[in-house]
């Protein structure tokens, strides 16, 4: 059998080499009409390009790489297919990347990628990171970059992130509303920008109320989810006022939720919790979570739209493209008023009041 | 700079140019000390290798694909966790793809992938899927393969699942020692073999029994959350005798908990719900679920260890690698005894009994 290739194609077409290339690779010099007529043909002859030769030709790899700290998590789940989507409609691949929170893990992988594998970057820091000397390496080679949710506050990057400080103003302000007096706030990384957002809203809400942050009061996770039960275990221990936990990830609002049922603490009654989380089973917890929802998917979608700007079209990208998207308080059960204490314990299953969606 | 190449390191060492590419490559012809001095001095120069021209010069990518139909699942999050740490020991990339379940999309990912763009390939198939022609393109272009979980029957591959059939049998032969006597069966689909494995399973236990395995008591999920959450529903409403549920995928499990929540059917008392999961959170679900807890981060770990045979040492895979991990019957309050109804009503949370881990 004859080789399909772009040759042979053109011949057919009765067209040149450059411009069957070119329909191809969805040039904007080429007319729809052409662009069908060579896609048809090569779908039809089932025309594979030899993808070392075409990236050698055009330095291109026609591959994005994600950087996250891990997929077993529901947000980064979301946000892969969000970028997936994209991608897929752009004709990419996507190599997924764990750093698993590790900052030397994360500066092996920016090294290798710096080597020409990939056409772009979308990263979403490793929480242990504390420092970012090693991303110049890929503006030096020209690899164009985005930062979406976990990202460095003084990054002249474009970015796609949410309203984490507001969230943070609002989750507590939710608590102080409904009757807690002493609020706990567990955060994941000090030096990572949602962290302190989410913190600082947090101190806010409570200032604006005419009450003090307490350092007692806070606990900084270390992504190791059994010490993290201890330790927020022994906060509990420590500070039996607390009536509120303000989790600012999934894991941590997870891990009140145990250490609460070692300590015998009635959840909804004895204390309130609320955390960031896009789990999808929050409406089936004992209690159903009070959650601040991150549009994950939209994350994703957003941040592959702002860097494929740059990998198919050569725009440079800038800081200004930068988007903010809007996470979304979604009241359940683990935040009910505080009557709720005095009416007789927690509500029976099978009949979930939501106070608001 | 002088640009740091395989002939600058191989001039500043006193070696030959293919040794050190050996060196850097691990061949087997080169001692351990050679190879440890042209790394560390590979290292301290930061030396990039072009990857375009190394793949294809080599015509390795040194990247490996996994083929799932989602990320947003625990399952094969996990799987991918054990995947990437193979993958990262043996110095390759994981390009990860999203089939979303659909025939069509994994067709055109095996065919992008046949032009050579990686090493091999780990698999496990959309749920949809119904035929594997499109795979003969893998083995005519000699890229190795290797399914994990979701495999096709008759393949002549090699494959890492669990023991599907005895854990249905387990999950059901644990309803009926509960006290269930009408147990009904979610599965995902008719052509993948963990479906009908799990579904052989449960049918092979009832018969044991001396009961028969109704057709009416077989529901088929559409991977449409909310559909399959109404199809539940309606099969409770004519079935008002079930009082068992074993879902062949976490999905419909969390389907059945929506489903009876509508219902106002208490979940352990009037109807017992089993289901293969991942969940990290089943312990924290009212009630917690009962769970055959497959081991995902090793199901990955093999089937990656078993593809790098061949990707590494170039040694054909035969199906006779084939590995089945066990998977896990843990019990929790979804499933309590029969005796639970008489005694009151659910369990209160904050006091949940584990009846065995």
């Amino acid at each position: 059998m004859k080789p399909v290739n772009l040759k042979s194609l053109a011949l057919e077409l009765n067209l040149s080499v450059p411009t069957v290339s070119r329909a191809l690779n969805d040039h904007y010099d080429i007319s729809q009409a052409t662009k069908d007529r060579v896609r048809a043909l090569a779908s039809q002859l089932n025309y594979q390009p030899n993808p070392y030769a075409s990236s050698l030709r055009r330095h291109k790899s026609r591959t994005i790489a994600v950087i996250v700290p891990e997929v077993a998590n529901h947000f980064f789940a979301l946000a892969i297919n969000g970028i997936e989507e994209v991608s897929h409609s752009n004709n990419h691949h996507v190599l997924v990347y764990l750093t698993h929170d590790s900052q030397q893990r994360e500066q092996t992988m920016v090294q290798l990628l710096a080597g020409g594998r990939v056409d772009g970057v979308l990263l979403s820091v490793a929480s242990a990171s504390s420092h970012f000397k090693h991303l110049s390496l890929l503006r030096e080679r020209d690899i164009p970059l985005v930062f979406f949710d976990r990202v460095y506050e003084d990054s002249t990057y474009a970015k796609v992130t949410t309203n984490d400080y507001e969230s943070g103003y609002q989750a507590t302000s939710h608590l102080l509303d409904v009757g807690c007096r002493t609020i706990a706030h567990l955060t994941i990384s000090e030096t990572l920008t949602i962290g302190q957002r989410r913190k600082q809203g947090y101190q806010a809400a409570l200032l604006d109320r005419g009450m003090m942050p307490a350092p007692d009061l806070l606990l900084c996770g270390q992504a190791n989810k059994a010490q993290d039960v201890d330790r927020i275990e022994a906060m509990l221990r420590a500070n039996p006022a607390i009536d509120g936990i303000f989790a600012a990830v999934e894991s941590l609002a997870m891990g009140s939720y145990e250490a609460c049922r070692r300590l015998g603490r009635r959840i909804g009654t004895d204390i309130k919790i609320i955390g960031f989380s896009n789990l999808e089973t929050v409406d089936l917890l004992d209690p159903s979570l009070t959650t601040i929802t991150q549009p994950a998917y939209n994350i994703g979608r957003e941040a592959a739209r702002i860097l494929f700007q740059a990998v198919t079209k050569n725009r440079p990208i800038s800081s200004a493209q930068s988007q903010e998207l809007k996470s979304e308080l979604v009241v359940r059960n683990s935040t009910v008023p505080g009557s709720c204490a005095s009416a007789g314990g927690p509500l029976a299953s099978g009949a979930v009041p939501v106070l608001a969606r």
